[in-house]
């Protein structure tokens, strides 16, 4: 059987990628590599529409996440989190292991923040140091209100706006400097079409005052020093040299396509998953703002959503994601971030349909794929 | 031309590895990968001499150095620092950064460490918790006498002898259990002939106490964390997959070939290096013990090692190291450690013969390779 990957992250790798990658290594203190450094840091600051230095870590997206707090704050900070899904309790987890004083902004899951609940938080907490969210919450499918969050943060010189774009970057537009974010994070496995193993992070001058006067214990995400050794074309310590090859690659796709064209792209996929599971009478577990990096759709009532993932597998070869914690068997979710086009959504809601069908629920065949077509068309 | 990797890591690929690992990317969560994990997980306790768990980390080597400091130590602690080259610098940056009240048992670089000194240092400070140490110093080509160490804190309950393995585990044998040996890191572009992306750290009954009592911030590098996902073979966030599967494959290769065999391997490929290298008139860096994983070389009075290792590159397409440091431009550094085999190391002589006749050193041109053939046949 053929084997499809559906899921948020890790994202299918382009053929051209994989096979660039498999090239012999090359060695990264030599100018190869430092050449193509070069160029990778240019294109990454296209993509996080940003003119500061995205440093390049050799991590998991968890690895950036933790960057920015450990060098942002210090025990005892006071930071507003928003929770609202699997990845903000990450940032409290987070949070809590280095000792600051999360105070949450609380959520129900499949729900955007309320920025004006951000903006109450703020004012009753003056000395907090930061807000932390999710542009894109993975575990729910859902959108925060980056923009309207950052409007609050910026006006506030003490207060840094730090945002997991794990899911976000590359999938929809989230102009950094132009809204003023403080700090963006994202990872390698998602719209970078890459294999897990690279996390990057952009830090505002705000934010980069603040790296000075936080006391907290860093060495490996240290930033100031990966900062410095990116200015010279170089990371402080031996970087996942065929990841970042690859990276040179699909930046390369990302430029070619055009970034505003990689947003469109997104966002007809999104919309036409969206209207095909409609079709079929199936309901968005996104209550407002559904993310177009992913689809998260309610199981129906009655059905085990661990047995429609796996029916999904065993019959059609295909892996995707299913609900965590409290929603596990409730959700199912459809990737459309990185490397898909219109063809692979057909794929997708094809096995959706006859899954369910295969499970007893009373779906019309073709009925999402006419709308997907009509969407797509 | 041609590319040739000599280098201490990198290190060369095998080519049915980059192959494998060019294979469309898996889902970390499904069976394949889990199923794929629990082989690696075995391997990497055959490769270590252990019955303890091999920790996987995404991150570089200097990741997995952090995560032993931060989980076994805490701010304030003493601990007995080996510096005799950059590496063991590192290990004192580390715990600097970490808060920790290093005691430095320094050496010359060149030389290996004298385990009467670290006794003395121990005995001096009855609070020191811990002794942090190379295996194998990578910036001078010394082995540092860690079963002597072993010796001294095996039997002090509450002293952990900390071996940065990264260029020793898969080189020479450090049975870790055997000798007493309670935290091993490594990393994947050395012995273990992998791109750099995954660090590994495992350890001991009395180290994982240790980690019980440290109250240290983490997070990203939480080993408790990390063993309760490995005993489910999973990770506990997203790993670096496609070097999960080619460390699948080259850990069948070594397991194929024997850890006693690639032991071998390497000690007579460094045998014949050396013999090649003396048999041309040059001097060892090591004044002692060197190390089976490279070679490092005096760079001949009076000649720029900077320029000579521009030869190798710029006539040859050959990468090796050069010195770090106050040594920069004083040695060379020749890596036989990983994906090499006697023939390879015709190649490596060979350049270095011609570069140093190039450069006007009166090598007897055939001289080191008259040598490394009599050892190597």
């Amino acid at each position: 059987m053929k084997s499809y990957l559906f899921a948020p992250g890790p994202t299918p790798v382009p053929e051209n990628v994989l096979l660039r990658m498999a090239a012999p290594i090359i060695h990264h203190r030599e100018k190869a590599f430092s050449d193509l450094f070069e160029e990778v840091r240019e294109g990454l600051r296209y993509l996080f529409q940003t003119k500061q230095e995205v440093l390049v870590l050799t991590a998991s997206g968890t690895g950036g996440m933790e960057g920015a707090v450990s060098n942002l704050f210090a025990r005892g900070d006071s930071v507003v989190v928003v929770r609202a899904g699997k990845f903000g309790q990450r940032w409290g987890e987070l949070c809590e292991a280095f000792g600051l004083s999360p105070v949450y902004a609380d959520f129900p899951w499949g729900e955007p923040a309320d920025p004006e609940r951000i903006r109450q938080l703020l004012d009753d907490n003056p000395s907090a140091k930061g807000v932390l969210v999710q542009a894109s919450e993975t575990s729910t499918g859902v959108m925060h209100p980056i923009r309207e969050i950052a409007e609050i943060t910026a006006s506030r010189d003490e207060v840094a706006l730090v945002v997991d774009g794990i899911t976000a970057v590359g999938v929809f537009a989230m102009p950094m400097d132009d809204w003023g974010i403080d700090v963006v994070v994202t990872g390698s496995q998602k719209a970078l079409m890459l294999p897990p193993g690279l996390a990057f992070v952009a830090l505002s001058e705000k934010a980069w005052r603040m790296v000075e006067a936080s006391g907290t214990s860093r060495y490996y995400f240290d930033l100031k020093k990966h900062l410095k050794s990116a200015q010279k074309n170089q990371t402080p310590y031996t970087p996942a040299i065929s990841l970042v090859i690859g990276l040179h690659e699909v930046l390369s796709m990302l430029r070619e396509e055009g970034l505003e064209n990689v947003f469109a792209r997104h966002h007809r996929l999104a919309e036409a998953t969206r209207g095909a599971v409609k079709a079929m009478g199936l309901e968005l577990f996104a209550k407002a703002s559904p993310s177009d990096a992913l689809t998260a759709v309610k199981v129906p009532e009655g059905m085990d959503g661990i047995a429609l993932k796996k029916t999904f597998l065993e019959r059609y070869g295909m892996v995707v994601a299913g609900g965590q914690d409290h929603v596990k068997g409730k959700i199912i979710r459809i990737a459309h971030l990185g490397y898909f086009d219109p063809m692979d959504m057909f794929q997708v809601i094809g096995a959706l349909e006859m899954s369910l069908h295969k499970m007893g629920y009373p779906v019309q065949l073709g009925s999402g794929l006419k709308v997907l077509a009509e969407k797509l068309a």
